[in-house]
C-alpha cells in the first residue's frame, strides 16, 4: 500500500474524510490539533511516502529529498508556489492543485467586508459590549447612490457584482483584458480608483497586480473610500495602505488578510485572516474536491499537473515595515 | 420672539442648523455634549417656551404643566409615545413628527447586520487584534441557496428583499396585509419561520407585533437560523431570544437595539445599539426634515398632528431580565 502524509497546520480536518480509502493507501495524519505539528518530524519518520496531501507547507527541495519514493503531492489550495516545481519536474513528481470549490463565499465575504466597514458595524459591537451604548462616533454610510469599483472581473468580482446588483448603486470594474457585463461598466483603473466610494480588489496575484494598490494608487482614491480586499496580500502594497489609513487619505479598509499585523493599530479599518473562503460549506466542498484529485491519481487518469505560473514570489513582509 | 427650546440627549446636532430661523425664534440649546444635561434644568430655567423640539425626552403631563405656554412639540423621530398626548389635547398642544427620513439606511443596515452575523466578522475581528489569526473557531455560512424570511414588508422590509435580490437566495415575507412583490413570496408567519434561514424583522411595533417573537415562534425556527432586528424591541421577548441562543435553538442573532443588556454574555451575537438609521446621509436628512416642520409651523401651514396611534407602551426590561 502507497503511504500518504496528510500535512495541514491550518483549519483542522475531520480525519474520517478518507476511511474510505484505507484498502488503498496507508495514511498517516500530521496535522496542527495533534500536540506537536512538526513538517520535519513528519518527514524523518516517513521518508517512504509516496503521495503527500498539503495545505501551505513550504515543501522545499531539502525536505522532498528526504522522500526518495514521492510520486506526487496534491495541494489542497489554488496556490502551489510554496512547493518547489523545479526540483519535482526534475525527479517526476506531479503536483496537483484544488480549484472551484469556493463557490459563492469568497464574494460573499467581500460584501460583508463592505458592509461591515461602512456601518463600522465592529467597532459598534465592540463599544456596545464595553457598556458605551451611545456610539455617536461611529456614523455610518449610506450605500444608495454611490458608486462601486471592482478590480479584476473573474468569477469572484463579476458575482460581487450580481451581489450588488439590488443596492442602487453605480457599478464599474476594471480588468485587464475586455469582458463583458449587463450590470457594471467596465472603466480604466484610474477612472476606477477615481469615482469609486469602494474599491474591492478581487484579482489573483500576478506581475500586472503585484502592489497595484501602492502609495500612488491610494492618492487617485476619494478620502472616503473603503477599500475592500480579498485578493492575496501582495495585490496591495500594505505599509502605502496603513500610511494612507493614518493620513486620512481614504476612510477606511475592510481587508482580509494572511498578515494583518500591519493593520492592528490602523484606525477605521475591519480585519479578518484568510476567512474570506471559509464557510461550512466550502470547508467541505473543498475535501470533496482534493480528495477527488486524490481518486482520480490512485484510478491512474490523467490530471493537469502545474508548474512555473506566473506567481509573485511570497515577500518578506518583516522587510516592507 | 417665540422661544425654541430643543432637548437632546443622543447623536448631538450641530447648534448652527437653525442659525437662519434667530430672526424669528429665540432658539435654546440642551444638548447631551452640555456639561450636564438635565432635563429638569431645561424646563425651570425656560418656562415661557413656545416650542419643543425633542428627541425621545420623556415629557410627561408634569414636565409639560411647567411651560403654560406652550404651543406644540416636534418629535424628531417617527415615534412620539414618550409624550403626554392625552395633556397635548387638552390643551390643544400639537405634536408633530419626523418620518420619511431614514432612506435606505435602515434597510442596508439589517443586511449589514446578516452578512456580519452570517460570517461572524466582528468575532474574527475581535481574535484577530487579540492576536489569534488561526480563528478556526468562526466558520461561516454561504448564503447562495438558502432562504431568507422577512417578517413586515413595508418600505423597509421589502427593501431589504431588493438589496438581496442578487444573492441568489429564495426570498419570502410575512406581511398582515396582502402585498405585492416581483422578487419575493407572500407566506404564512409559521411557515417563514420553519423554513427561514435568516428571518429578519423588519415590523413596526403595534399590538400585533408586540413579542411576535417569543419562545414558541423560536421554537419553530431552524437551529441554524440567524435572527436579524431592526425593529422596535418589543417585537422580540428579549428574555426568550437569549434563552434561545445559550440553549442552541437557533444559530445566532445580530440585533439593533435599544436595550443591549441582555446580550452582552449570550453567544453567536452581533449587537448594534439603534444605529441602524445613524449614517451621515440620513443624519443630515432628518434634520432638514424636522426643521422644515418648525419651517412650516411659523408659516402657519396645517400639519398633522399626532393623537393616540397603536403603540404599545415602553416596557420596564428590568422587570423580564
Amino acid at each position: 500500500m502507497k503511504k500518504c502524509l496528510v500535512l495541514n497546520n491550518r483549519e483542522p480536518i475531520p480525519e474520517d474524510h478518507l476511511n474510505d480509502l484505507s484498502g488503498q493507501l496507508e495514511i498517516v495524519w500530521y496535522q496542527k490539533t495533534d500536540p506537536v505539528f512538526s513538517l520535519d518530524k513528519a518527514v524523518a519518520e516517513h521518508p517512504d511516502t509516496r503521495l503527500i496531501i498539503t495545505t501551505y507547507m513550504d515543501l522545499t527541495a531539502d525536505y522532498l529529498r528526504r522522500m526518495p519514493q514521492l510520486e506526487a503531492i496534491i495541494a489542497t489550495t489554488i496556490s502551489t508556489h510554496f512547493i518547489d516545481s523545479g526540483y519535482c519536474r526534475e525527479q517526476g513528481i506531479q503536483i496537483l492543485n484544488t480549484e472551484n470549490y469556493t463557490g459563492s463565499s469568497v464574494a460573499e465575504h467581500a460584501v460583508a467586508l463592505m458592509m461591515a466597514g461602512m456601518r463600522k458595524i465592529p467597532s459598534i459591537d465592540h463599544e456596545v459590549r464595553c457598556g458605551n451604548t451611545d456610539c455617536f462616533d461611529f456614523p455610518g454610510a449610506e450605500l444608495a447612490g454611490k458608486t462601486a469599483g471592482i478590480i479584476g472581473f473573474g468569477n469572484i468580482g463579476s458575482y460581487i457584482a450580481q451581489l450588488l446588483s439590488g443596492f442602487n448603486l453605480r457599478l464599474q470594474y476594471y480588468n485587464r483584458s475586455l469582458c463583458e457585463s449587463q450590470i457594471a461598466e467596465q472603466v480604466e483603473l484610474n477612472s476606477l480608483l477615481q469615482t469609486s466610494d469602494m474599491v474591492f480588489l478581487a484579482t489573483p496575484l500576478n506581475n500586472d497586480s503585484h502592489h497595484m494598490i501602492n502609495a500612488s494608487a491610494l492618492k487617485r482614491m476619494k478620502p472616503t473610500a473603503l477599500l475592500v480586499n480579498i485578493s492575496p496580500d501582495e495585490v496591495m502594497d500594505m505599509a502605502a495602505v496603513r500610511d494612507a489609513l493614518h493620513a486620512g487619505d481614504i476612510g477606511g479598509a475592510a481587508l482580509d488578510l494572511l498578515v494583518v499585523d500591519f493593520f492592528l493599530e490602523t484606525p477605521n479599518t475591519v480585519l479578518t485572516s484568510r476567512r474570506a473562503w471559509y464557510t461550512n460549506e466550502c470547508f467541505n466542498r473543498r475535501i470533496q474536491q482534493w480528495k477527488r484529485t486524490l481518486q482520480n491519481y490512485l484510478l491512474g487518469q490523467r490530471q493537469e499537473s502545474l508548474v512555473g505560473l506566473d506567481f509573485v514570489p511570497i515577500r518578506d513582509y518583516a522587510k516592507q515595515s
